[in-house]
């Protein structure tokens, strides 16, 4: 299961009782969360998602909206007798901050808190299942978007066909990762007559806060699910422009471009009770669009 | 009205439903707010008390559950277009940190943040009808209480009276101040005659985290209102002990000693599912205690 829990989809100023951004992505048995806005300890509680499982934290920025809540989250953990590592990615400063706040309230930790300054594009985290790798956006301070990338699975075994060809299971292994296998014989069986391929991984990809810029579109070709900021509807595009954000319809715009499979509109602006006009001007762009709701769990397929 | 709301009522890590410290201190038209763990600024709105009517916030000390939403409400303050300037009192380097946080958000502030270091016991906040004073209690690390003190009301005027002592009604002001009035025969008509005077100020002391020091009886002397924490039963009075907290006996021995009015429990164990074994344990001692629940508003009187 590759999955993306929301956990905040507001932006700044919490408002009609949705928070700032933070969300998890679950792939198999780990969590990664994504950005840490005020709550979100409170928010993994109430939706059940398990703080033990997440082991690396990806912070976007730093403005408060987006990791507010980090250093409460790291408290607890540390109070809840956390013994394993948790890796945290984000701008330099941000462990000055950790570190500060950590110093002043005399604790200490007794996991380690591996912190990982996130500088320039590129890969992250290389894990035999995910790779994780960050991106510039344009935003009024540094601020990075962050691609999941699921790793090519191995190729498919059709047993009965092996079998059938004479191949004794111990190989079975070397064929899924796509060698061909030679007989007693010297015969050389192809690799494609006792396997198929399988489909290639799965991509998230978060655009943080950034205001609308096509160059992301070569970022998020053909990602199967794109979370994109939609802070205002485009009558507000001005505004959206001047605070570094973008409108649902460029949302939309850079869904379509870009050859996304899926469109997921957040960090809503705290002037909207009624989200369904932001989903509405998306959906006349790009038709395969939802809404971030607290709460929800979007599979990424 | 003369009330103190609680918005959080839990120790460190938030649990069932339950909120970091932070309460609401409201006099006539001024909201003073103690201690602002995080989610605060949501507890705001969700009880409906105006933030723009928040001018003086106290922080206790700097363990993150009482303040890691105070970040937070600032930075929604100067979203939200505040220009009156807004008094905060804490530790030294809570400025550090609030300093470090905007700076990394590139965030300015649209209204003055005055900062006053706490670092002695004394008067804070000296305005005219309520003076706010600090005093050390023993935590783990440099830890205040703060008493809200009342000042005297003017006296009582009896309009009745004076008028048929033929005092002409410019004067009753200075009567309401307690001054006597010399008619144009000389004579003096005293004060007593003409006023009653008016109870004395009410006063709301504010533990904050403290081991169980009879020292500070002497400072809860005769108020109307005491918090006091009392984070554990007392059949885990060794681990408060340890962790510089006090148990539910305790605090009602605490109360019966200083001569306290009322006492209300606050600042619970996330251990503590059920809080009324605490209520019970503390009105073994002491008649007139209440548990804090978060929304409540609690008059002092």
């Amino acid at each position: 299961m590759f999955g993306l829990t929301i956990l905040g989809n507001n932006s700044a100023i919490p408002a009609f009782g949705r928070h700032p951004t933070a969300q998890a992505v679950t792939y198999e048995d780990q969590v990664y969360l994504v950005d840490c806005g005020e709550g979100t300890q409170q928010q993994l509680a109430h939706y059940r998602v398990k703080r033990s499982k997440i082991n690396h934290i990806f912070i976007s920025h730093l403005h408060g909206d987006h990791y507010f809540g980090l250093i409460g989250l790291i408290t607890s953990m540390g109070l809840l007798g956390r013994e394993h590592p948790l890796h945290l990615y984000g701008h330099p400063t941000l462990k000055t901050i950790i570190d500060l706040q950590l110093e002043a309230a005399n604790a200490i930790l007794r996991f380690p808190l591996l912190f990982f300054p996130v500088t320039q594009p590129g890969v992250l985290l290389d894990s035999p299942k995910m790779e994780v790798s960050c991106f510039a956006v344009k935003h009024r301070i540094p601020c990075w978007g962050f691609l999941f990338r699921e790793k090519k699975l191995p190729r498919k075994l059709l047993p009965a066909k092996a079998i059938e060809a004479g191949i004794p299971p111990r190989f079975f292994h070397q064929l899924q990762a796509g060698m061909d296998f030679v007989n007693e014989q010297g015969v050389i069986i192809p690799n494609s007559l006792v396997t198929l391929p399988n489909p290639p991984g799965r991509i998230y990809a978060y655009s943080a806060d950034t205001i609308y810029d096509e160059s992301l579109a070569g970022i998020f070709a053909g990602v199967n699910l794109l979370y994109h900021e939609a802070t205002y509807l485009h009558d507000l595009k001005d505004r959206a422009l001047e605070r570094f954000h973008t409108t649902a319809l460029q949302a939309g715009e850079m869904a379509l471009k870009s050859g996304a499979k899926k469109l997921l509109l957040g960090h809503f602006s705290s002037k909207y009770e009624d989200l369904s006009p932001l989903l509405a001007e998306a959906g006349d762009v790009f038709k395969n669009v939802e809404l971030a709701i607290e709460g929800v769990t979007y599979r990424i397929f």
